[in-house]
């Protein structure tokens, strides 16, 4: 349960802002190797989602409940096309709506899409427990006459995190899997 | 946003398993100081919950989510009496019934209790956002024959958690106050 020097208990789980305003901008400006020890590049649909907890970096070593990658724009999309999000064994489908990410100060900072792993052939998938957050990042660049500011989205990268969806609302409660909340009654424990 | 020496997003989130297998013990035996300036000892009742952050141990420092104290056993607790729960503005009052906690290995190692602040006079108190989990370890020991284990509720102290509802299901995602999970429409942003 440890990571490196820090004591049991202490690990990575950022928030989204901390994702979209010190990590995305820090790996799209190819700025410092060293974060790849927390977030590590990988292409996550060259990978079954169940590979992917064992690609996730050094320092989020033995974590269980959500993994970060920082994804490539793949070359079709450079080319113009779609992303393929397709698996050996499945694809990746999108959830709702993109929504945005704000900053504590309340400024829209990224965009958020959320995907659901299915099993099986496209359309005919059997839904998963497996899901993605996918976040880019939205920079304020001058315009032609550079007057104004506009506001773009990064699209040469995005930031993944895989997660498991477990029925538990809080992450905070994390108990064995198969057993739920059970109430204590009168035992002999609670009255001694 | 960061703490020491880590980098931004690592931060003390631990799992109910850790606070109470590593945490509790460590401070019921004594073992070692600097684990206070992780969980401090704070008798929680001597403070408003909003006056409780302040408190938090310095590894913590800046943290908006939860606050973890050590709370002794009140002197009027080991004399045979109830532990008082009041503060100069209201009340703790507990919720729900307590549960246990697990190991991952399924073994049952703690208790815990939820309790929520009420501001005002006793039974009459305005229900407020601030809530706390307060744990107790259960100990394996030797009874009198020496020939059976037998679990044992470890009084002598507690580990309180200090929270605010925000109405989020995911802790992870963290918006700033008063703005909801706006979907995005036709937006120029994600068409660029």
């Amino acid at each position: 349960m440890t990571h490196g020097l820090n004591p049991p208990g202490y690990r990575f789980y950022p928030t989204e802002e901390e994702l979209v305003s010190f990590y995305l901008p820090i790996e799209l400006e190819g700025r410092r190797e060293d974060i790849h020890r927390v977030i590590p590049v990988v292409n996550v649909y060259d990978h079954e989602p169940w590979q992917l907890p064992n690609e996730a970096g050094e320092l989020c070593n033995g974590e269980t409940e959500q993994w970060f990658f920082f994804v490539p724009k793949q070359e079709k999309e450079v080319l113009g096309g779609r992303a393929s999000r397709t698996t050996i064994s499945g694809y990746w489908k999108a959830t709702g709506s993109p929504t945005y990410v704000y900053s504590s100060s309340s400024k829209v900072i990224g965009v958020k899409k959320t995907m659901v792993f299915y099993q099986g052939k496209s359309s005919k998938g059997k839904k998963t427990k497996w899901k993605m957050n996918e976040y880019r990042a939205i920079k304020e660049e001058l315009d032609a006459t550079n007057k104004f500011c506009i506001p773009k989205l990064q699209h040469e990268l995005s930031l993944c995190r895989v997660y498991v969806v477990s029925g538990s609302v809080r992450a905070f409660d994390r108990r064995p899997l198969g057993i739920g909340t059970y109430e204590i009654g009168s035992s002999s424990l609670l009255s001694s």
